[in-house]
């Protein structure tokens, strides 16, 4: 796992044996962004399930829900990581009911090669599926586009070519002079430590700016569109993000430039109706008034809410790997959830489609 | 001088015998706002003028033209330097007439104590006109009420009680329970390095946010009111402020809560129509890219806008020395400059006066 918190000065990566730390590294933010938290929760179910000593399915059962729980307690709002739990609960429970009864070492052995086969499914999966929403989301931009993101919806963030800025890849790549306006993002800086360094490293062009000159670059500046990525999207369309989307949007409505959302199907929450309902992170005060180990501020109150939930009305439409919604976004994120997945359609040719894909476990 | 970029780890100050020096200091942020900003300038051409080795009148008077071009080339939007220097223009001018026009010692010896008197009179009228700023500002928070301002508008910012920590200060003197958020103020955290260590050196109850959080804190936190300093306020009512203050106004009015400038009349600009025609300082990209001399940005592009204008039709009101303007703004703030410094009274019973204050040299 490439440990995120030391880029761009230092590229380090960590290899894990355990869940545990593969909890403890999504806890910490070693890895961070809700698509690849879903992963890395896939990959830590997988690892804890090959390396558990049960010789019976009686005996791993109950460690397999510890090591789900494990993981599920590492952060609230991304839903990705309960997405992916759900999925492997379910995977488990399938697998269990094919192997023999007996609970066997034979029968352990094809559960746990299921379970490493479904993180490595999942994995591709997100590949394609950025790959895709890069494509729908390339399409709505306007040619050589000024173009804001947030925070990094990279392929730090997601395993792939990134959500946000995977449309951003997929627009320069066929050709279009985009430009970036990257706000740093504090307190941990993604933006300017992670979008910054990946788009450099792509050579697509960016302007670095400090968050609070966001309204005066969409008045300013000539932006285009904003495009984010998403940790939980609601129902109605409410969209938890990092802290400070919601600020972005409202200053884009502001101006009418369009706002999108760039987010995979496993970041919907239709069990929950609206944003009300998403669980924000209150993460350690400490993480505003430090930066980089150095006491920043004097030793007063602090508070870090590490996310924000930007209500519909301000989302011109929202990516998906399986098409774009638009307004009003109960009925398009419906059928943007039906339907199998390997088939790229608009949200209104799926409202035929009969199969609901499951959320959550 | 306090060294405002050292703190708060340390508490140092600065005592220089050159007019230069004071101008190098104004352009590095030794000092900053754009009040005390003035009084440095004021401060900075008695010291030239008392420091010069002029003998006659026709020696002075070209050195006190580059004493002020190099006091008035430091920082272009903040435009009490603008007056302050113009003052002391129209003050030279004045003691020269009453002087001898022989040029002697003498008659030269009265026009450096009518300057240096002039700087200590400045000083002394800032701070008069901040407890005017503080009481006609706190008449208009709610009680007990949650307050945001940005950067810092205190007493390092104005050599008196500070104009919107002003307002702050005398409401929670006389009484009321007020809480402040305090968003950091990127790239040189004013907000957490002034305004939170004034703050909290009187014991006002605040919250420390970083820049991306108002939006959220606006929506969720129960603030009552922004108040806010000023750069440069044009005719209409435009607003130039710390980068930030524009996006911190549009969120305002979303949730509905009222946003106020607090600022002396030596900040308004009746010259210029409209916020189009207030220059905005761009300084280096590195102050973004870099904090307190580490790298915490990949070398890409940066942009260092220091301040936004925000449009008159976010602002409640704008509160003076000389009392409260009102929307709409012309007006207002026309009667707001007429009359006497010496009374306190609202824009509309100004309007009368018919002594228009000369604002520019």
């Amino acid at each position: 796992m490439l440990d995120q918190r030391r880029l761009p000065g230092e590229v380090i990566y960590h290899t894990y044996t355990n869940y545990r730390d593969v909890a403890a590294a999504i806890k910490d933010m070693v890895i961070r962004g809700a698509p690849a938290i879903g992963v890395a929760a896939a990959m830590g179910v997988a690892l804890g399930v090959q390396h558990s000593r049960a010789e019976s399915l009686d005996d791993l059962r109950p460690e397999f829900a510890v090591i789900c729980d494990t993981l599920a307690k590492t952060r609230p709002t991304a839903v990705d990581l309960f997405w992916a739990i759900g999925r492997f609960k379910s995977r488990f429970e399938e697998l269990a009911r094919q192997s023999s009864a007996d609970g066997s070492a034979a029968s352990l052995h094809s559960i746990r090669a299921g379970l490493i086969a479904e993180a490595q499914k999942v994995h591709q999966e997100r590949r394609e599926a950025d790959e895709r929403i890069g494509r729908f989301g390339a399409a709505l931009l306007p040619k050589d586009a000024r173009v804001m993101t947030q925070c990094n919806a990279g392929a730090l963030a997601t395993a792939g070519i990134g959500t946000a800025l995977g449309v951003i890849r997929v627009a320069f790549e066929s050709g279009s002079r985009i430009e970036v306006f990257v706000p740093e993002t504090r307190p941990y800086l993604q933006g300017s430590r992670l979008t910054a360094w990946e788009l450099h490293q792509d050579g697509i062009p960016l302007t670095l700016i400090t968050d609070n000159m966001v309204g005066h670059v969409l008045k300013t500046a000539g932006v285009g569109a904003v495009v984010v990525g998403a940790d939980r999207i609601a129902r109605n369309g409410d969209t938890a993000n990092k802290i400070g989307t919601y600020g972005i949007a409202v200053l884009a409505r502001e101006h009418n430039i369009p706002f999108y959302v760039a987010a995979p199907v496993s970041t919907l929450d239709l069990s929950i109706p609206s944003g009300e309902h998403i669980p924000i992170e209150e993460r350690s005060p400490a993480e505003v008034t430090h930066l980089a180990g150095t006491r920043i501020a004097p030793d007063v109150r602090a508070a870090h809410p590490a996310f924000d939930v930007t209500p519909a009305r301000f989302i011109a439409a929202i990516i998906t790997e399986r098409g774009v919604a638009r307004p009003p976004f109960e009925a398009a994120l419906l059928a943007i959830t039906v339907g199998t997945s390997g088939e790229q359609r608009t949200s209104s040719e799926e409202e035929d489609q009969a199969v609901k894909r499951e959320k959550r476990g």
